[in-house]
């Protein structure tokens, strides 16, 4: 086992708590950063809290920036509304350039911890329909970080990963249960309550919870 | 004259000022962004609003996004002094990956305001040795952008412009006078007191005095 520090990003949603205890079984030293942006889902972020600490991590770090600034999207604007089917194209929970921003903090966090190696939960396939999300994009992403740091200029190799790109809902489901990530203690829904009930009808509980049907794990999900 | 909107990134300081004129003798709408950052020369701010109005920006928009969270440099940690001769390698006033975070931040904006066109007063010539002012980074930067947003997934080409990237300090200055720039609002000092005045000692006040001297252009900087 190594201890090569990472930073991982950590939304307090199933993807992210998965991604981190994959770096976890591969012996990094995690360093979670969260971004508390604005977004309705503010359980989100205790929800991270608790999986940072059930998994080990290192430490974890909340960081305010609030993107509703910029507005237009329903995760941070009160005046638009979640959707509660899927729709054609790009849905109105995208957050513009949300990965980008959320990558170049873990960037930015990487380059003072001499950290080489950042984590992101992106997924491709059960997804929905976010740009930022696209295997090409995250591909970039790397290859722009590599020339962005100090690290890059003195030739140290960054490395993106992104254990879960090409998994379905249902396999990260079940690469959690192995991994022994208590998936209950993890929020997905958009619009999940204070307490952290889900609403069970936004995009995202419905793939989640087509994820443990498919998975045929106990969905330990509180609907509200 | 178009009126295509752009994002440009505004700091205050000479260059971003000289490519916000660029930017508008190129017929753009300009939407300027600046982010308090928690950086030391505060004042810079303040500039960069006079600098927007004068210069006939659309809007001026600052974002606060505290640096200081992450630590590491001469420019947001009150531990580290500002160096006042130049040294070897990237110097004590680097921020890990700032640029990358301002400019994902211009990219959400402009995402939001439909705008494909991003500035930024990135300079290669007579810069400071940071990693993100590089040719080669900065068109990373713009090949993620281009598959990071809703407008890259359809087809809408995102620029991200450097006018004046290959620069020197003394072009830059003859560039901003031809422009009607004026540049007394502008403040380039790390270490600038709260009334605007110079240190004239740090990196960035040699690099701006040499080049009015180079430009045959007398300096209106204020010193301390």
């Amino acid at each position: 086992m190594s201890d090569r520090a990472a930073v991982v990003l950590l939304s307090g949603g199933l993807d992210s708590a998965v991604t981190l205890a994959v770096a976890r079984s591969e012996g990094f030293a995690c360093h979670c950063l969260s971004i508390d942006y604005g977004q309705r889902h503010r359980i989100e972020i205790d929800a991270a809290g608790k999986v940072a600490k059930a998994l080990g991590a290192t430490q974890h770090k909340v960081v305010r920036f609030d993107l509703r600034v910029f507005g237009a999207s329903a995760l941070t604007d009160p005046a638009i509304d979640v959707p509660e089917a899927p729709g054609e194209g790009i849905p109105a929970t995208y957050v513009p350039a949300r990965n980008t921003i959320f990558l170049s903090l873990a960037l930015a966090w990487g380059e003072v911890l001499g950290a080489s190696d950042i984590f992101i939960g992106a997924n491709a396939v059960d997804y929905s329909g976010y740009p930022d999300c696209r295997p090409e994009y995250l591909h970039a992403f790397e290859a722009m970080a590599n020339l962005a740091t100090k690290a890059g200029v003195e030739g140290k190799r960054l490395t993106l990963h992104r254990p879960l790109i090409y998994l379905t809902k249902a396999e990260i489901i079940r690469r959690g249960a192995n991994l022994d990530v208590n998936l209950a203690d993890t929020v997905s829904c958009y619009q999940a309550t204070a307490e952290g009930l889900a609403c069970g009808r936004c995009d995202a509980c419905r793939l989640r919870r087509a994820g443990f049907e498919r998975a045929r794990i106990s969905d330990p999900t509180r609907y509200a």
